[in-house]
């Protein structure tokens, strides 16, 4: 039998699944001090909700894991976070807006599996659904900024655009609705590819060499309000333009009231243009190498509408958690994470005293102690090896001796230190230690 | 377009899913305390691993969500815990034993949905696999008693019965191996159908009244160790019973020395007993109206040869998230838990002093606050009715002459009462009050 799990997906054992609650545990906090409440949904959709989003349509099918129930239903595993939250804000109406809502949860995609691409995966989001307001992407960015330095991370960098910024700039340069999307993702391989690729490519599209000058030199800019400035006197008189830069304005202007750091306006950011509205935005982690974007979002004011409700002002964030995890890793940002949540081992020199040590377990579990006992016949230097292996920190060693004289001994396993501790001064001991 | 979740899911939207993260969170916790360590595994498994459990084979499709991905491998969502920690300690034969693990997390079985039961449910389940000592029975159990009382339930009772006793029984009586499953069944419908349904059942099944009155008086005993020694008497002689109730007698021993509660021996409690190989176990909740059971388990010795390892002594409980938080609302048990993570909300007078108010919002939440901040253009009162919606207990009114006099007002949601406040008290107040 093929004990491997399914192709694309993994188990964590308690090492791994630790530093994983951890993270999720720290961005969760985060997110509920930015006022967001969480939400569930199912891990299936019916498969039509999943088609619904930027019009994916059958191909979502070739993407997913799709599949029909018992009764010819055809459902599909979720693929994100922001389809179900969107079908839930159409079939509940009543909600409160705005609708600050969290959710954290696995996904799944069926990609072909690459180095460190699963097609199970955590996200974790957060959306705020029902204001057009800048000040909910600046509060948004706010959130995830705190979300990297509440983990540890230093060296991110929050890249802000706006869609409609790219509008203005391709309607300054005259190219017709039809032809900018193809425009959009010929420029996004600037950094990747280079200017002579960039140029090249969009000659091919019929675009003069000029032209593709003048939209490189705007979309080279990277910066703050210096470069909002440059680009509001390049894009004078299109509205769609001045409108954007002006959206930017506003939320550099809440991001800073919010304390929030390392944000950086860069024109040559373009993600998923044929679903975002206004402001787009991506983390990256820069480390000795760089790590690539950790998180992403932006505004979809549209995206309600492909489930049949009116268009609702919304934006949001999504952190990529398999990448945190991974770059954590390699950064080694898991010192302080322990490798169990066990933090004592009671072990027995002999079996006679087992009901003694028992309530010595009961009586500091009851002290609120993370506390496991031997529960094999083994020798005590097999005991150590046990609470070793696990990652426990700290052994109570109790005899029959020890019984009679009311004490036992507690041995450091990180620095091999032993004490002998009384009895009923052992839960107080014992928070000295840990 | 259908904007309902699947048949047989459900949506969770704040006020629920803070409930369930609540249990999920005691439960978590009183695990980590009993030494339990997580892990996950994937929403699927393949096909033929979920077959193994209990010899379930093909049968096994009509009760799951099962699927082909792309590559026509047979996948199925998992319809359970143990199976998932069984594959992982097949396949990692090197984790150190005994292996505490705990897992908390959805499953999925395809049964016709009925009020109360869902296709998607949760699950908190914690095993020690490779422990033969009725320790790890009475550790399992003690930790689930302790999960309930933090869960604030008193009036739970712990059965518990032993699988070899049942053998032992059966035996005296003179059934046959082959008879005695269908006969537990049987017997297994004493409670809900009575005596004389059960008598009738048997004789068809050709057992003699005078077998099934003396089976009937053992499986009707209830209590503690007064009960375990009339038994104890009535199996003399007959070793895999003697076997069974000297197990008991440990368990019961231990359970006292963890000072764990409201255990009651019961000789009628059967459960998958083509699975357990010991001591059985169910956590049931009275009330007004009997809520049934809330969580099971017991010892499985042979689960892992099923995935073609070595038998490994094993013991667990699985506690029903879903019928503890139903039976929880029934008896209004989440009144001290609030409907938003969120307890403060600020306000906006005018809109002239919005980044006055955003360092306000920014002070409270770097002070650990769960705060929230108006994202809408809309009036005082409407904004007291988004906050009073979301179930957010304080209200921090600002307004421009607040800001001149470095003021804010307070208002307490709950009581309507309002104090004014000098904004660099701000915290220091809010702590007062929450």
């Amino acid at each position: 039998m093929n004990l491997q799990p399914p192709r694309g997906t993994r188990d964590f054992l308690p090492v791994d699944k630790i530093r994983r609650e951890y993270v999720l545990g720290v961005v969760e906090k985060v997110f509920q001090k930015y006022g967001f409440d969480p939400i569930e949904t199912p891990a299936f959709e019916n498969w039509e909700v999943l088609a619904a989003k930027g019009g994916g349509g059958e191909a979502v099918k070739d993407e997913i894991y799709y599949f029909k129930d018992k009764n010819d239903r055809e459902l599909g595993l979720r693929f994100d976070l922001t389809v179900p939250v969107g079908r839930v804000v159409a079939a509940n109406p009543n909600i409160s807006k705005p609708f600050k809502r969290y959710q954290i949860g696995r996904v799944w995609r069926y990609d072909r599996p690459q180095a460190g691409r699963f097609r199970e995966f955590w996200q974790a989001d957060i959306d705020t659904l029902g204001s057009n307001d800048p000040l909910a992407d600046a509060e948004v960015l706010a959130a995830a900024g705190e979300a990297f330095r509440e983990l540890g991370f230093k060296d991110y960098t929050i890249r802000i655009n706006n869609r409609k910024v790219l509008d203005g700039l391709m309607q300054k340069a005259g190219i017709s609705d039809e032809g900018w999307l193809g425009i959009i993702r010929s420029l996004d391989k600037l950094e990747k590819f280079g200017k002579g690729t960039v140029v090249k490519e969009l000659a091919e599209k019929g675009i003069s060499k000029g032209t593709v000058e003048q939209l490189l030199s705007m979309i080279g800019m990277k910066g703050g309000s210096d470069v909002l400035k440059k680009a509001k006197a390049e894009l004078k008189g299109i509205e769609v333009g001045e409108k954007g830069i002006e959206e930017l304005e506003q939320i550099l202007g809440y991001l800073k009231a919010f304390k929030a750091k390392n944000i950086v306006v860069d024109f040559s950011l373009a993600r998923g243009l044929d679903y975002y509205t206004g402001a787009v935005f991506e983390v990256f982690i820069k480390g000795g190498e760089e790590f690539g974007s950790v998180a992403g979002g932006g505004r979809y004011d549209q995206l309600i509408k492909a489930f049949g409700g009116q268009g609702l002002p919304s934006t949001g964030i999504s952190l990529g958690i398999e990448r945190i995890l991974e770059v954590m890793e390699k950064k080694k940002m898991f010192d302080k994470v322990g490798n169990s949540f066990t933090s004592i081992f009671v072990a027995l020199v002999d079996e006679s005293i087992r009901e003694d040590a028992i309530k010595i377990v009961e009586r500091l579990r009851s002290e609120g102690f993370n506390c496991d006992i031997n529960l094999r016949k083994r020798s005590l230097t097999k005991q150590l090896d046990y609470a070793n292996a696990r990652g426990i920190r700290y052994v109570i060693i109790v005899g029959s001796r020890d019984i009679k004289e009311k004490r036992v001994t507690v041995k450091d396993m990180a620095t091999g230190k032993e004490t002998s501790v009384e009895i009923k001064e052992l839960a107080g001991e014992i928070s000295n230690f840990i």
